[in-house]
């Protein structure tokens, strides 16, 4: 990334990149220096115009959402939210990992192609996160809930987020770090019941709030979950906003998103196919209460 | 990549990714050569057994799926299309573009850590492919609407598609391309208008298929556009099993997704943001127009 590059970047992280829309749809991918300047600007004043007219609707003070990355994540699950809340004005993003090197989801296949570059480390992410998040994804969460690294991170410093997250599978990491304990949450369907033998209280709901944490159900449940967090931190109109910019009014063609409303043959099929997962989960927490 | 995880990447081409979760959930991030041969071997059963038993549900002919990529696309345009396409067995999926250089998406922001490995360019993609995607995302959309490289290819090789098909704001390069002319289709709802500049006939629906050209509306849609696809090429049954793997059974929090359903003061925000992106549809259109 060039400097100029990266100083354009640094600017969209303050006005968020909804506001540098209008500027930006007059730019080649590759701006000049003069050109970016202009963008900036124009940004700058885009920004202050709707700050102005909208600020009771977006205003607050800066967001601050960390972003757990890790090998072997669903890739949905991380940009759902993170659609949600690069819209946002005024907030930073921190895509966090051990280090810096590129997260490449060799086990996701096609998501191999698209890896993941943290933003910040374990070490260096700030300590008074808003939103502290972690995706979902086989075989990745499994190798999660026993990464003593990870592990150690989210039961010191993540812990100390405003609220503690997570959307799919994601929910098993943050119970074998011992912080759903006595907490409602829900998962991944094929995995939300493996959740009480970590101590959590499986609860059904596209995205279950208790006290300060908040989970999501399976992959796309990411988008509702980003727009409950938008609703509470900062107003559900602002929420509303967003919604209407990602355009969202689903309306899938097919009506069997759980498993009570597939199709027998339908849930038979997913069943199967989990079937090494299920197993897998109980392993490791028979392995966890052991040590 | 190294030679061994290659191999392994090259079978879940062949099995599809979520027919491989029961082997690799036993496996860490980086598996030892003989692992990795161990999951391999397991794949392969668990496949033979799925295809076996849900072969009916499943079969077809292996389907081809293109997807371009370029700078300043959507992410979650792709993301959730490919979610979706990447859970078939028997399937291959390309993301195309211009050459192997990794796409990076500067101006989405934190987009731009994540960036997008082409695995095809417009010479080497196969000329037979089953869908031709293309995403959207502002502001690239109007700078490929401009882009000859990427006309030429959609006007010739990848108008050979069985399907030609868009999500957002994508269904505008289609249109430049000439794709468009005399058919239905959709887009953003804030650029849906203007497709009638390049002879679309705007059509509302979160899903519009016109003959073989599938176009979805903003962002979001592009989970209920694939869903679609897969029931048109494989079976009802196969999507509602891939809807049941994402568990997508949406429940926004809010009923804002559409510009008749948020309140005034949502929309007028929104409107007021994209009042630069509306003004640049309009000049490339004329300028198209006088070419």
């Amino acid at each position: 990334m060039s400097k100029l590059n990266r100083r354009w970047f640094n600017k969209a992280a303050t006005v968020g990149v909804a506001a540098l829309l209008s500027g930006l749809t007059k730019a080649q991918a590759e701006p000049s220096e003069q050109e970016s300047n202009k963008l900036i600007e124009e940004a700058e004043k885009q920004h202050l115009n709707m700050m102005t007219r909208y600020g009771h609707l977006t205003g607050g003070e800066k967001l601050k959402i960390g972003m757990v990355v890790y090998p072997g994540m669903f890739l949905l699950d991380l940009v759902g939210p993170l659609a949600v809340f690069e819209a946002l004005m005024n907030r930073e993003i921190h895509l966090i990992w051990k280090n810096l090197e590129p997260v490449n989801n060799i086990k996701n296949e096609y998501s191999a192609y698209i890896p993941i570059k943290p933003t910040s480390t374990f070490n260096d992410c700030p300590e008074d996160l808003d939103v502290l998040f972690i995706p979902g994804g086989v075989p990745g969460t499994l190798a999660m809930m026993e990464d003593s690294e990870l592990i150690h991170y989210l039961k010191t410093k993540g812990s100390k987020a405003k609220y503690i997250t997570s959307v799919c599978t994601g929910s098993l990491i943050l119970a074998a770090a011992g912080l759903l304990n006595g907490y409602k949450a829900t998962s991944h369907w094929v995995t939300k019941d493996s959740l009480k033998d970590f101590g959590a209280i499986p609860t059904k709901g596209r995205v279950v709030v208790d006290r300060n944490r908040i989970t999501g159900g399976g992959v796309t449940a990411g988008i509702d979950f980003g727009l409950r967090i938008v609703g509470l931190l900062r107003s559900p109109d602002y929420a509303r906003a967003v919604q209407l910019y990602l355009e969202y009014d689903p309306s899938p063609p097919f009506n069997a998103g759980s498993p009570d409303k597939a199709p027998p043959i339908v849930k038979q099929f997913l069943e199967d196919m989990f079937v090494g997962l299920k197993e897998s989960v109980t392993k490791v927490s028979n392995k966890l209460k052991i040590k």
